[in-house]
């Protein structure tokens, strides 16, 4: 394993440089510095090709025998061939080719969304359809196509499982979604209005996501224009949020839904810090911790209940004669609405519920790329009753196509489904209304126990078994949903 | 040329992720992150060490037949043999070693500084000037032995070029100081006592930066421990400052020093982009630059009847009642002071005379390590009138020799004489108070056409001689100061 090990920590050290690249590309990076910025990461990403499919070092991997090694070896050497499977079976000249097609495709989307002009892209994403079914059938997959891509970014998942996730949100949430339109609409005047000083927000973000236990010795916290985090390693872990003087909330909720990736990524045990397992395991396991502290968390009332006075202190003028519960049933407030990164929690899963359904008919060729629209539009009428007055705000809201990403969307939703699933086991085991009253480091234990801990040495499925003791069970979600606002409204 | 621009490409990546990770650990690495960086530091230097000393380049760049270049070129295989010499004649394991070495000493030195114990520092000191001793003897040198680690930092910089501007600063300016010490104090409470709120100083800042021409497409203006200023290229200069609530000054003057440096580096041209010729040329020359911005524009009178006003409407409790005379005498005050950071212009050429005079001292083998301590606290009696109350105050105050810079102080009294030998031409020009009145373009281009465009093409000597039809003169300097400092104090 020496020689494995020590190609792994020139891997890190590339992945590291790619991402302090691109860190600062996101943050800081001025304007005409771009092209030095591309530049260098395309520079990074040749080596680390290099590097991955040096063949001396895939025979190295290949011809190691698994069965002495320890479980973590043996899960180094896994994922390695994973990885070198992954590259190794797309012939190079079409990975140069396709990954030359996303870099025009993404500018071309960015000219499409400006002059809300559909048609600019639709060959760029025609093209990049076809590469993907190419690349299905180089994965290979055993029943649906899709599901070959939604592996890349939760392994394991297929329509078979998730099909029910969504089912569900369709045939149950949707008659939830009618009741509540149907009540006295909640009055969210006041935090959409301010205008709220940055400075001050930024304190008051600085100071929650310390208190629900992100290390600042480990991490940082800054602005971007698209909140992200990103684990350079477990002590080097790099989140955004953004302030909008209009919008007390998102920044606070965004905040919080950055520092549970982070706190995952924090709690990775220092024995993976040296292989390829150091970093959390899915975008749906990653998705189940943040949308757990920003929603079981921060957008409940009992955590409002400690922490709205020091809100109030900041903003007096805009605060002073709110109540907390106003302001937790405002920061809940349900409203259909077309841009997905802005929606509440009961209608994200229907945004979302729309794409995997539209990429499902992709891959199972049952619409064409020009189709898109219309389709996409007909949805989002039949779902959330929405007329989409431009493919700008409609199809072409999302960069992932442009990137190359379908089978990404799903884990949005099967992270809150994961979330839902542990929230119903962790009550059981801990107390959690002591953890919203200012107890945050028990919940960050437990979930390091039982999570974070793992980093990828546990698969999502093994993980969500280990620790609830059933299989994925879409149905938790459902009925948090349902319990939620069916006492938010008084329904 | 061809292969060897090929390997400059490389070596200018390399370089590009040697400066971002360093720009990262100045201003934004979180604390424990720190083994990461330094390992990725290490690990670039070793890369950038292998590349420049790959034997099939050297090769390439001694064969080439440089008669047939053209100008760029030929100075860019002449920096490259220089680079390369430089490296090729201290035994890998001597350079190895020294780098060590170096590392151990900055903590030594930090440990030593925090707790006022000269003698924790001393003996690595020790075997740093050995080291240096020995490097003399491999570099060579015609007449001072100090001259070799001078022409480290101002190619062709010697002892006998710089004596007489030290002795000037000794037996010229001495007796100014001692005549001001006589005089009426200036009052500049106002300016040290604040509280100056730090946003509102930013917000100043930014916009004097602007002002005098620096381009925040192409640049980055950020906060950090000690103010810098770096290029990553031409369209990506990196420069910060630093706030005290509590010294009003600081921050400005930081800034518009670091502008100077900045705007040579975004006025290099582009046709030097490519080229390991694309940034200033010396950090002499670099430091006219630097000056020229704090002082020449920022300490003088003209640019306060201009920006003052600005000034009290961001401040108008501490500054509504100080006239801009007021102002200017306060940011000019003359006070003889232990460290050489917080020295005024005046008194600022005898902190660095007096460690050009140890330096000397050391290289000619005329003082012990032992003695240093004694010989400093000596010369600050001597020369400034002050008793040095400790080492942290007083030797132990400035990093670089624990860095291994020896030969690097007198580059900032240099660029302070090279600034006076350049507006002694700029003057007969262009019109500096039209300059000082707002048209600052006046004066980038001017610098730009005379300094700026040429990167690192012309050496220091031939650069200032072209300019300013004469050889380094460091009487202008003398008589800008005595002029400026008569006046000011009405002597």
């Amino acid at each position: 394993m020496k020689k494995i090990y020590d190609q792994i920590a020139k891997l890190k050290q590339y992945s590291y440089l790619q991402g302090i690249v691109s860190w600062d590309l996101e943050t800081e990076m001025p304007q005409l510095a771009h092209k030095q910025t591309a530049d260098a990461a395309q520079f990074l990403g040749d080596i680390y090709y290099e590097l991955i499919t040096d063949p001396t070092f895939i025979e190295e991997v290949n011809n190691i025998d698994t069965a002495l090694l320890s479980e973590v070896d043996q899960k180094v050497i896994n994922e390695l061939k994973l990885e070198i499977f992954k590259i190794e079976v797309i012939p190079k000249v079409e990975y140069v080719a396709f990954l030359r097609l996303l870099n025009e495709s993404h500018v071309a989307w960015v000219e499409a969304r400006n002059d809300n002009n559909y048609s600019i892209f639709a060959p760029f994403l025609e093209k990049i359809i076809n590469y993907q079914k190419k690349f299905i059938s180089y994965y290979g997959y055993e029943q649906h196509p899709y599901d070959a891509l939604l592996n890349e970014y939760e392994r394991g998942m297929t329509v078979s499982q998730l099909d029910p996730l969504f089912d569900m949100i369709a045939t149950k949430l949707t008659p939830l979604l009618k009741l509540i339109a149907e009540q006295e609409p909640i009055n969210n005047e006041f935090l959409v209005t301010g205008p709220y000083a940055v400075d001050k927000q930024k304190e008051f973000c600085h100071k929650i996501a310390e208190k629900v236990g992100f290390d600042f010795r480990s991490g940082v916290l800054k602005e971007s224009a698209h909140p992200f985090s990103m684990s350079l390693n477990k002590h080097n872990i790099r989140m955004t949020t953004h302030f909008y003087e209009n919008d007390l909330n998102s920044a606070i909720s965004s905040t919080l839904h950055e520092t549970g990736h982070s706190l995952y990524e924090q709690g990775v045990s220092d024995d993976l810090l040296h292989t390829n397992l150091d970093s959390g395991v899915s975008l749906g396991i990653h998705e189940s911790q943040s949308r757990l502290y920003e929603n079981y968390v921060g957008k409940s009332l009992q955590f409002w209940e400690h922490n709205f006075e020091q809100l109030q202190e900041l903003f007096p003028e805009h605060l002073s004669n709110v109540t907390v519960e106003n302001f937790y049933k405002a920061i809940n407030k349900v409203q259909p609405s077309l841009i997905r990164v802005e929606a509440d929690e009961l209608t994200y899963p229907f945004h979302v519920m729309i794409r995997y359904q539209i990429e499902k008919e992709i891959f199972s060729d049952e619409v064409s790329v020009d189709e898109l629209p219309k389709r996409w539009n007909e949805l989002y009428k039949e779902y959330l009753g929405i007329d989409v007055p431009s493919d700008s705000q409609g199809i072409l809201q999302d960069v992932h196509w442009s990137m190359g990403s379908f089978g990404y969307f799903p884990t949005y939703v099967l992270g809150s489904a994961y979330a839902s699933q542990i929230m119903n086991k962790l009550i059981q085991d801990i107390d959690f209304d002591k953890v919203l009253s200012g107890e945050f480091s028990v919940l960050k234990s437990y979930l390091g126990e039982h999570i974070h801990q793992f980093g990828s040495l546990k698969d999502p499925d093994e993980l969500i078994n280990n620790f609830t003791n059933e299989k994925f069970n879409p149905e938790y979600y459902i009925t948090y949903l349902f319990n939620k606002y069916k006492h938010l409204y008084n329904i």
